[in-house]
């Protein structure tokens, strides 16, 4: 499994099996890696010759009072949990908004050298070193995407600019990469959704797959976040899938008002102590509200459970007629 | 010389002539082609193996006020003109826009085939039919590229959504056609600057090249809106450039305060019955505006006469100290 810190070396890699005419599959990831992700890596491992995971917790995602610092970071501990997949390369770049031209260049390579030593001796996540200069440095990047409809709703609402980041992101990672098919969590489903639009808006050469959703086995829907939560916590937030089970039991028995339908999820939350951010049952393409299941639909939820922020998603579909 | 209409087909060639071992580069022009674009693309030759040149009137790019219906369009006439130049492909596409997958598949297909049959007998240019069916698809499309601090001042005043229709149609263009150069004219300094911060802060791996502006013999910037002038209104467009040389001189002389130098370009416009748009002495990266010339400069200007609104920049170094 190679490991690569420089974006230039990621490349280069990823031309050479180009050349060896290999198809690359591209896992995109923040670390903290649980079964959902390798979940996305045996699916990848299908799709192409060899497999990339990035693994990157990216600032430009997060708003302020958000968690950027504490996110889970563990690159050793990742590593080993992708090994047994036989991935073929991991990239964890340095701090990708990091200006990498002109009077900076001597001292970013300073940086990046000390840094990859460090990461070599200590199997740390060297991104870390690079990240408390980011507020130096991110003002000189100015260039971002925006997918204007699909960044408004549900998760774009609570968090500003959280789509902006994502995209752009997801973009330089296409472009270092150079992937034939990308592999995104239905967990995330609107920033699926929104990467397929991109996609499609940009011309980008690249088939995008939406990997089902993984749950533990107590039905709490896999996440890094889940970390966050104390055992009385976690017991509370299985009210989440709890409702989105009774949600497609009302579905397959005729219930089919939006209304009604977040109506059962909200009680089942609320009465767990959860604060609900948003519950909307959406069209499934534009992530329009609908106000009837006349179409293929998704309900997808938001939750406080402490100082822990989750969210799930359930696909619906209509009576058949 | 390959004439390629369809964004597959293109991508296709790119990629065979890459896996021959070619390195590509690209002219992106919106057609109309004059002495201008012609040296683009000799320097092009000069850069790669093989010369893209792109002929395409960018609907995204144009306000609904400005002259996208009435910009001069000859396909037949620009083939010719590159001809003698020994170019390897022209690629003209299809409305960028348009939904490309999913339930209006079939149709975009037939109107691309009876398009295509149309541009072949009659060498017309065949994104003209398909842009009157415009409004119809656009709103489909919703990814765009900002480049937030470049695509304010200057043209980005007068012409809201410029920039962002330039970023996003140069994106496409170059997901589609995967050169490894790419060439654009100092005429349009702005979009030059735009287009190099936006390569650099998405990590595309595509090398910008900036071209001096050409002039006419009596000192016009070369532009195919030039074509909109009477030859009364064509006498007073000189004043810009006259106006230019004498900011040349001035600064040679020493005379290095931005306003002074403004006004003297400011004068020499409206006595020819020009109305000023812009007269701008900016930093050359970012654009911002200068006070005095103290490092690397341009003085960029917009101007009306009549109905046709011009511009033109020339750079300015400071007194060697």
């Amino acid at each position: 499994m190679e490991l690569f810190h420089d974006k230039e070396d990621m490349r280069k890699w990823s031309r050479a099996m180009k050349r060896a005419g290999k198809k690359i599959a591209f896992v995109p990831t923040m670390g903290s890696l649980h079964a959902g992700h390798l979940h996305l890596v045996e699916r990848a491992k299908l799709e192409a010759d060899v497999v990339v995971v990035s693994i990157y917790v990216n600032p430009s995602q997060f708003a302020p009072n958000e968690d950027f610092g504490s996110y889970p970071r563990d690159l050793r501990g990742d590593l080993d949990k992708l090994q047994p997949f036989c991935v073929d390369a991991v990239f964890n770049p340095y701090d990708l908004y990091v200006r990498d031209a002109g009077q900076n260049d001597s001292e970013l390579s300073e940086r990046k050298a000390s840094s990859q030593q460090k990461a070599v001796n200590e199997g740390a996540d060297d991104t870390r070193d690079l990240t408390s200069k980011r507020q130096r440095y991110t003002h000189e990047h100015e260039t971002w995407i925006r997918v204007e409809k699909l960044e408004l709703p549900l998760c774009g609402k609570s968090r500003p600019g959280f789509f902006r980041g994502v995209a752009t992101v997801v973009t330089k990672f296409f472009h270092i990469v150079e992937p034939d098919v990308a592999i995104f969590g239905k967990k995330d489903y609107q920033q699926w959704r929104l990467v397929c639009r991109m996609v499609r808006d940009l011309d980008f050469d690249i088939k995008i797959i939406g990997c089902e959703l993984i749950r533990e086995e107590d039905g709490l829907a896999m996440s890094s976040r889940n970390t966050y939560l104390s055992s009385a916590e976690r017991l509370q937030a299985l009210s989440i899938s709890r409702s989105l089970k009774k949600v497609k039991e009302a579905v397959l028995n005729g219930t089919l008002d939006a209304s009604s339908l977040v109506e059962l999820v909200k009680q089942e939350i609320i009465h767990a102590s959860g604060i609900v951010d948003y519950i909307e049952i959406c069209e499934r393409d534009s992530l329009q509200p609908l106000q009837f299941i006349n179409c293929p639909a998704v309900i997808c939820i938001a939750a406080w459970f402490a100082r822990v922020r989750l969210i799930d998603n359930l696909e619906l579909e209509p009576p058949q007629s």
